[in-house]
């Protein structure tokens, strides 16, 4: 596999070896690296950490995880990354679709876009089997990712692979993700976070399009090995009471988890004012599954070629066309009750528009949640966010200040209580009821992102409420994680490996013949966290942006009147044994 | 001497004694320090550096410098300071006016401001020889600092200080600052940067009026000392070729420098895009002082009690009617010839809005560069700035996001050529073309301010566009400045004082007794320095934020088509050797 670099600046492509490992320690050349890992090693290695990341020095990323283009269940997902114009510091964002599969049966071990082209035009890349095109792309300025990629299937044919920026990225905002088309109705999943799509507008390039017709699934160092591995991850995934076929994640996807977390009190409403939404059950994943099948829209469907879960949806109006594939928990969270909507129509709707946009959901509906307590648009009222959402897209002042972020947003229009940490917008879970996410939002290099290690899972084992014991937990999700989005598996496929991480050293000795031990993958984790927050501190990030909010430290939060507690002392020593 | 108390949680005032110095070092307790050393300490001391500025934990505090109340020249100027909502890190921003001498005089050592107001409602404080009241200031809400002084001074008596914030502090903008009526006509002085407006704001307070009336010069301990040298003091600046009656700084004021600057190539024009300006001539002091004496208008006043430099003016209109005073040279750079604008009057029309909004006339003229830049409005025509201006005044969205000052503007609009270190708009010398400021506004805790080491005055000690012995030069003026803030002493009054270090140090012991040496002046200074980048350093800044933005290490300026390029490594060090 090789890298693909393009050179906005001068509009040149070209194929590159990769740099090999010169020992097994993962943090040596990029031969070893895939997905998240390898974005912070590209970064760390080739860009300057405080460089502006709308400017030319700063690169965008696009790599699949290690285990991407192989048989494997679940593992195809795409890393995109840079530094973030959101946090100032490093940023991976994943998504599902055909991307990181694509990409890898390209051949393609990471794409690396650097420059900036000095006339300010689009451009579209293409990669297929035999080339790799730059070409123009203006008469695509201004539509939507979903025109953008119907544009681009009617040119490069119906089976591509298209990833793309819409409006937002273009106006270079820092609520833009990087959207990328999936598995048949799964036409929008977005690597949403950390402004990664204004970064891609800044380089100018308004769709990347993969053509990997005639590619095949990789080459395998021990196919045995492998194929003995993949088959057990799929039946275990496929035999699980939670992945399998009668599971709440294959039956309701994401959203299954809308009872519990309101349960808990930790359910962002209303600019996250209280954790308890009085019309949380007409939002449930039950319901949601209910109004799909009912109206003849789709549940239980993959977003990527070969994933035994299926957690997707497509959801549908009331005349069976359809709104938006998928229906995520988060964004049923962030433009949901946190704007006091209690429909999953309005909801649908909402997020329709921001996928269209490219705006990441979370950011996007915690600027909306900051915009309404600044009384630019009313709790409950769907209508007044659609036209905020609008105002974004139009690129009016007002548009550009929300498309910003909650952060700036709440700056510019004076308000206090702003859901983010290092400038990054909290998902839909307040930390103040689930505080080892709280210590995630504060510590990870990422900044506010669930992904980043959400607790909700262990909320058995670790009491939400308590401050007790949520570094050690945090920190322990935060490595395991690193594995996940570096080989490309979905969050969901997470419980065979997690439950025997022997199962993901076999997979990778399968795939590539290196030998590793469950030992050598604690190293590998280690050092991909190591390698960002190396990163994040060259770019100036302090123990001052590993912090909540001052707000939630003090403003107690409904249910529970629970506030932030988790001492600072704490989050300061969280990575000091790594 | 006391410090004054004022709580805005629960309303309530208190005199506070004075934290004994319990040795010899400044750096113990408040009683050595005065103006920016003693804001330093208070802040160091209270408040914690990670807090949210316009937070209930920031403290907002007055302070005259250590020679203030005395019946020296120039030595009246009155510190404002806390932790800035526009750089994160420390703040001192001070103005001449009465405010520093009535203060002193009526024994107030520090007033310090702390809370927050629940209700949100706005308040004044009165201060008396008798009494501190805490009353409220409802009424003068969207009131403009004239009026607001007007009508303060309506209430209270004509011989009344008046420091007080407009529209932009209200709206917690960065670019707001705090305006101080001074002496005579000179009605406006303001404490301009940082944004210390905001932070007034945030406490909910409208006005402070100080009623000096009965207080008299403080007393002596060396009276003898003190009186010799305090009419040497004053002999040298009225016999000095600079500041005497037939000197620049006397007959021009600060916009005796346009020319020079302009010659130099530093003087910012159109956004910062070229340092030189076709209608400079327009702008130049002697020009400046022939309109105003035309007609009728006045030159050469002094804006405090007892100043013998008098640099001051009135600019009046064509009617002799007063439109600002004093128009000065960093108004006349960042409001004209950043804006394209080359005529005096308009400047001046846009000097007193900013004035009368309580703005930073260098931040917004910053932002209305970048304004300009983004195509909100066009460089020359002086009403589209107005109109940007009365937005701001307004609390528009558009108002909000350019009274956030150029690095909001920049990022909402989408404009990457944004002239500000540590998020402060740059004052009127490019540093491109002045090197030795370019380091000054990287490194000083300050940020972006000539006030805290102007290299203008060494130009022709050190070549202003060489790269070499910036930071050698920076780093003396930023210590040296450091007494002069403390001491209240304007930066006019420098020439004495700086040329003969022991005569500050009899000063000191005349008014004090501490038995100073010219040792522990040195001390000193490094003392307050070494607070402050203790305080940004606990803040979160880094070395990140001690850097030019990226374009002006890459885009050459006009005419010498020049970059800024002291290296990082030289930056870094700076402060080393402290």
């Amino acid at each position: 596999m090789k890298i693909i670099r393009v050179n906005m600046d001068h509009l040149e492509t070209r194929w590159e070896p990769v740099l090999p490992a010169p020992a097994l320690s993962p943090a040596e050349g990029y031969e070893r690296l895939g997905g998240r890992a390898l974005i912070a090693k590209i970064l760390l290695t080739e860009v300057p950490p405080q460089c502006e990341p709308l400017g030319p020095n700063n690169k965008l990323i696009f790599a699949p995880g290690l285990l991407g283009g192989t048989s494997l269940s679940s593992s195809g997902r795409l890393s995109i990354g840079g530094k973030s114009p959101l946090t100032g510091g490093i940023k991976e964002a994943n998504c599902g679709g055909n991307g990181g599969s694509d990409l890898a049966r390209l051949g393609v071990k990471a794409l690396v876009v650097e420059g900036q082209p000095a006339d300010g035009k689009l451009h579209q890349l293409h990669i297929s089997g035999e080339t790799v095109e730059l070409l123009p792309a203006e008469e695509w300025r201004g539509l939507g990712t979903y025109d953008t990629a119907a544009k681009a299937q009617e040119r490069w044919g119906a089976d591509c692979t298209v990833i793309s920026i819409g409006q937002a990225g273009e106006f270079l905002m820092s609520a833009a993700g990087v959207v990328c088309t999936g598995h048949r109705e799964q036409n929008s999943r977005i690597a949403a976070r950390g402004g990664l799509g204004a970064v891609m507008g800044s380089k100018g390039l308004k769709a990347i399009v993969l053509d990997s017709a005639g590619t095949a699934a990789l080459p395998l160092a021990d196919p045995k090995l492998f194929r003995t591995s993949a088959r057990r991850f799929a039946k275990e995934l496929i035999e699980s009471p939670r992945t399998g076929r009668k599971g709440a994640t294959h039956m309701y996807g994401t959203s299954a988890i809308v009872a519990a977390v309101n349960e808990m009190g930790a359910f962002p409403t209303r600019n996250f004012s209280t954790g308890s939404f009085e019309a949380a059950e007409n939002l449930y994943g039950q319901r949601l599954r209910e109004i799909t099948l009912e109206r003849g829209g789709k549940v239980g469907t993959a977003c990527m070629r070969g994933c035994v879960i299926a957690c997707c949806n497509m959801f549908v109006d009331e005349n069976g066309k359809p709104i938006v594939s998928t229906l995520q928990y988060e964004t049923i969270g962030l433009l949901g009750s946190n704007l006091g909507i209690g429909t999953l129509d309005e909801i649908a709707h909402l997020n329709r528009l921001c996928n269209d946009f490219g705006l990441d959901s979370i950011e996007a509906g915690a600027a909306l949640g900051v915009a309404a307590e600044a009384g630019l648009a009313r709790f409950g009222d769907k209508n007044s966010f659609v036209s905020l959402l609008e105002e974004i897209a139009a690129g009016s002042v007002l548009g550009r200040v929300l498309g910003q972020g909650a952060a700036v947003a709440g700056r510019v229009l004076g308000v206090s209580r702003v859901p983010v940490a290092k400038g990054q917008a909290m998902p839909a879970y307040d930390p103040r009821a689930l505080k080892g996410n709280g210590v995630t939002y504060a510590t990870s290099p990422m900044g506010a992102d669930h992904t980043a290690g959400n607790a909700f899972g262990i909320r058995q084992a670790v009491d939400p409420l308590a401050a007790a014991g949520q570094c050690e937990a945090s920190l322990k999700l935060q490595l395991d994680v690193t594995m996940l989005d570096s080989t490309g598996l979905c969050l969901f496929a997470r419980p065979p490996v997690f439950g025997d991480p022997q199962l993901m050293v076999d997979l990778i000795n399968g795939r590539f013949g290196w030998g590793w031990s469950v030992a050598d993958l604690e190293e590998f984790k280690k050092t991909v966290l190591k390698m960002e927050l190396e990163f994040n501190e060259q770019a100036g990030l302090t123990s001052a942006d590993a912090r909540m909010p001052e707000y939630m430290t003090r403003e107690p939060l409904p249910p529970h009147n629970t506030v932030f507690d988790v001492p600072d002392a704490e989050l300061d020593a969280i990575f000091s044994a790594l």
